[in-house]
């Protein structure tokens, strides 16, 4: 990868700069609104649903708030996490002596099994450079197909960390290949960030248009949390805005290991879940957490329960007619079930409410998948809409 | 409703003077790309797909389409049918007379189990009028709730028209209310055709944006036909355009009226059919006929089977990330499946291709319901993509 060190200071100057870099590779996602659901998050919770939650009993909150989603569903490859790989392999490219150095024919190699790999084939194969990707042997089988589908070249590995970074080793003692991580790297920080500054311009835009708000536009944003190559971005696209961001992670097995080394103050740098959320299982990375913790630039990180996802899954797909993954729906999740993160914004919004972001990170899921997890999951069936 | 003989001229500038009365009611609906679709699209089909066609054994077309969707899953109510309730009920509104006459009291009435019942629910809502709709008791109960939720004075019937229609006699003699049809009536007509006025300005932008074409936008549209309502509009909107038209219908147990009428010169008035196109079981209304056959607006209608709008249904769910009924992909099954359809575009087009736009007209599916279509009508479980 491109030497960190060399990477440009992580302000929002570099996400601007970044997006002028990027935004002839990437879609313009569109920005989804969906009053059903703005009544429903801006209705107090039923005292049914906050039974047995240590808000049983009590008065719940009544926020008022105003959904905006950012579909990165609809983003290339079906993630956000084209516009880091972009953003990497562009920057890397621009490094002193890549060419000279055969950078072109010694190419890129990651290990991933998720969204990061489809998205990193995909920016070499249209750089024209080799990308060597490390999966596990046990991978979905789609999952293999669509990666190789992208030009890459797939190489098969254990499943531990230790057995994926051996073989990554040996790919790049091999070919010269150079290393572009998923999330913990200045760069792709900067990429995933670039979907803060669209989201930012779009719904200014469109409450103008509404002839609303004397031109406020959005007064916080909300973004899934795994390595939190996506959050800090985030973060970093909104600072001086006045716009606050937070962070949402599943609870389930301790994935929401950054809300917990927010309150420590200490990183926590392993995690071992196996959240329906499969997108946000890795803890998260080094550089980000300087971002989100050292710098103070996210406001607060929540979490929400696999049921609370479940929930906001069939929503999403019934209410906003867009197919996600699990991963995508933590922030909806937050917004609508967290008593925590509505109360907080009851008390900060007031009257005039908040206009939320929503960033949909993601849609990369079969049918057959989100039917098993719909089935499996909803608590005594329960219809949430049709 | 409505007197028809008073309804503005049925031309383009009609449906542009609709648009400007329902603008402010419905969504501008986003248009999709998709990449994968369009070399899906612009590559022939294998020899496997046609064996046990007529086109077995044949050279397969070779055209080259690229993909315009229109997603009128994304409207209010999820669904096209709010742009003609809208229309119709402003028409309506401003009848001479109507209000001292007690139109607001009075309001209106309908009978539909599908998305014209939730599309006239809403606009009434909105305007203050009651709305009636008369529904078959064997109704899916979602329905039902969903109708009511838009605060609609729901009344059961048996489930025959002849029941049906005494029902609603009996509401329109008791409360005055007026019948507001779901396609065959210009005011519907014209208010469906907005959707295409829309489209021919997205997709000219979008063209434009890309620095393509010497300014030149869509080459064709294809829709769904139903009843024909928004086919016939969409041809009203595209006409002294340049744009060709085209209708989609599935060919299950005759519901391919419209092809089939054309054939002879007659319409063909009644149906049965049980296609997973549920919002496509009705023959095509008399008023919409005189557009598509009469006037020659449409060019021609082509038919696909139920399992080529399954494929179509999985691709559109996993590739494009929206969630559709499968009424809303007879379009694209014909871009992509239908070899007669194909090898038109192949020969009218030539090399620089069409640019197509595709209508998804609605997204009113439950994921159960997707999951039990992909299930049931798979033959032998070939993945179409993942």
């Amino acid at each position: 990868m491109a030497d960190p060190t060399k990477s440009p200071p992580l302000t929002r100057s570099s996400v601007i700069d970044a997006h002028a870099l990027i935004k002839k590779y990437i879609h313009l996602t569109p920005v989804l609104t969906n009053a059903f659901l703005n009544d429903l998050a801006s209705n107090p919770q039923s005292a049914e649903a906050l039974a047995d939650t240590p808000w049983a009993g009590q008065k719940p909150a009544n926020p008022k708030i105003r959904l905006w989603f950012k579909c990165e569903n609809f983003q290339k490859v079906g993630a956000f996490k084209a516009r880091g790989a972009f953003h990497a392999l562009t920057r890397l490219m621009a490094e002193e002596g890549w060419e000279e150095n055969g950078g072109r024919e010694r190419g890129v190699v990651t290990h991933s099994s998720g969204n990061h790999a489809q998205a990193l084939s995909l920016a070499a194969k249209t750089m024209g450079l080799p990308a060597h990707i490390v999966m596990p042997t046990i991978s979905t089988p789609s999952k293999i197909v669509a990666t190789k589908g992208y030009g890459a070249n797939v190489i098969f590995s254990g499943s531990t960390s230790v057995e994926r970074e051996a073989v990554v080793a040996e790919v790049v003692n091999d070919t010269g290949a150079r290393l572009v991580p998923p999330y913990d790297h200045p760069d792709i920080m900067l990429g995933q960030g670039t979907l803060g500054i669209e989201l930012q311009q779009q719904v200014g835009d469109m409450i103008k248009a509404q002839g609303g708000k004397n031109g406020k536009g959005l007064d916080a944003i909300i973004t899934p949390c795994g390595g939190g190559g996506m959050l800090s971005g985030t973060a970093l696209s909104c600072e001086g805005t006045g716009i606050l961001v937070f962070g949402a992670e599943p609870e389930f097995e301790g994935a929401d290991d950054c809300k917990r080394g927010l309150k420590t103050g200490t990183r926590i740098e392993s995690v071992k879940t196996l959240t329906i959320a499969d997108g946000l299982r890795t803890p998260v990375g080094a550089y980000p957490w300087t971002v989100i913790h050292d710098r103070k630039l996210v406001k607060a990180v929540y979490s929400v329960t696999e049921e609370q996802i479940v929930k906001a899954l069939r929503l999403v797909l019934e209410r906003v007619k867009i197919v996600v993954e699990p991963s995508s729906v933590v922030g909806l999740a937050t917004a609508l079930f967290n008593e925590e993160f509505r109360g907080m914004v009851g008390r900060e919004a007031g009257e005039s409410g908040w206009d939320l972001g929503v960033v949909v990170s993601g849609g990369n899921v079969s049918v057959e998948a989100l039917g098993r997890l719909l089935e499996a999951k909803e608590e005594g069936k329960e219809k949430v809409g049709s």
